[in-house]
């Protein structure tokens, strides 16, 4: 911890730029969801937001370049200025989070655990989800294996209506929010007609143009269930560390 | 320059968390008017948000902490890690800009300058524009002299009202957006009275509330004029940063 990490609790760590927009999204919510009154309360942030790292993807789809040099070097940059614990919002790129986990001195919260989990309450094993992510995200089954061993199904879309959810995340990620949400209504109507009782947004980029409704049903929002783990795992923390500077202090 | 500083163009970095919503706000900016069709033709961005740094109007006014060895630490952090210039989203802070810039290693866009030669072209000689910010920035009066070098009148309110942009500032920062505009309405009135022909969003938490228009006239935001400054800056140096390149590269 080379920098100003001596005071007002843990350094909360982002591994952005995948993409920028969603990490912009993904820190107002941060903000907002933080309680506070004066700027003193909020978390301390740290955002290396790297749009320059190689697609998810297509690395994890079609052979292309690995983005995991560029995240463990990302890793390493929050790390060395004192992070905490890192969030990455980016569902694709979770991908590549055991080898991430490996490499880190930090703890680094996970965004499919965190949609599980608080999707989890509300959904009864036997309940039925359908995703809305990369086709990368979908090809990994990461979120497909993690509802499962809850006993909740997790439908994805036929082949051509994924190719329009690609289609919506290019265009978020091209700045035409305006017309991005409209490739998403075959896909949300496909699952919802399938049987799918919540849409999961679990591509960050989804969430700037799906609405609270999709199709008749809720959507969940997984950038905001990745918010809310990171919260209450920086409060833990900071928890462990008053305890360590109020010990410190009683040992001077 | 210790991290992934090699390839992607100059690093952005960011002073903020002055406050966090105010940064959230001027990256969701930057990000929208970055000219991009993939997330790669985006600018890396390290964004250092530290809400604890001592309040600068406190500082400014009634002999508060300074928050000047917290900005140091801070564009430290960022120019160890790689940023090639520094953003501080911060109108308030910028008191304190002469000192940093004397301790800076890369530039330090100026929000004031930003706002007052992005403002320039529309705002003839004589013309008369009307501030909103905090206290503290009007009191160190770097708006009203910025304004003045160009002839521009610039009005701030009176002392009751400017209590109001101070609460409108503070319910902001406190997250209460949906009450914090109404509390600009009287100022913003006063200033339009008093013959100002653009109300001028100088505090970067006014944006968030403040619509395009107050009290029949235009508002200009100035987060949107750092960002425009920003942008600027980044190409002239990764103009710098492709011309060193492709040299390093032809001696090879």
């Amino acid at each position: 911890m080379t920098h100003a990490a001596s005071a007002g609790g843990p350094i909360v760590g982002v591994l952005g730029g995948m993409g920028p927009g969603a990490t912009a999204d993904f820190y107002a919510k941060l903000v907002r969801a933080t309680p506070a009154a004066t700027d003193q309360d909020h978390l301390r942030t740290l955002i290396w937001s790297d749009p320059s790292i190689s697609d998810r993807t297509e690395a994890l789809l079609f052979d292309g370049a690995s983005p995991l040099p560029q995240l463990v070097s990302g890793l390493r940059l929050l790390e060395d200025a004192g992070a905490a614990l890192i969030a990455m919002p980016c569902s694709t790129a979770h991908a590549y989070l055991p080898e991430l986990r490996r490499t880190a001195r930090v703890p680094i919260v996970s965004m499919v655990e965190a949609t599980v989990d608080r999707l989890g309450p509300d959904t009864r094993s036997g309940a039925t989800v359908g995703l809305l992510a990369t086709s990368g995200t979908v090809c990994t089954g990461l979120y497909q294996q993690a509802f499962g061993a809850r006993g909740v199904r997790c439908l994805v879309p036929s082949a051509p209506l994924q190719e329009d959810v690609m289609q919506a995340v290019r265009l978020v990620k091209a700045g035409r929010l305006d017309i991005a949400g409209r490739a998403l209504e075959g896909p949300a109507a496909e699952l919802v007609d399938a049987g799918a009782q919540t849409i999961v947004a679990a591509c960050t980029e989804l969430p700037l143009v799906l609405g609270a409704a999709a199709s008749g049903v809720g959507v969940f929002d997984a950038t905001a269930a990745l918010v809310e783990d990171v919260l209450a795992l920086a409060a833990a923390l900071r928890y462990e560390f008053d305890k360590e500077s109020t010990c410190g202090n009683a040992f001077v």
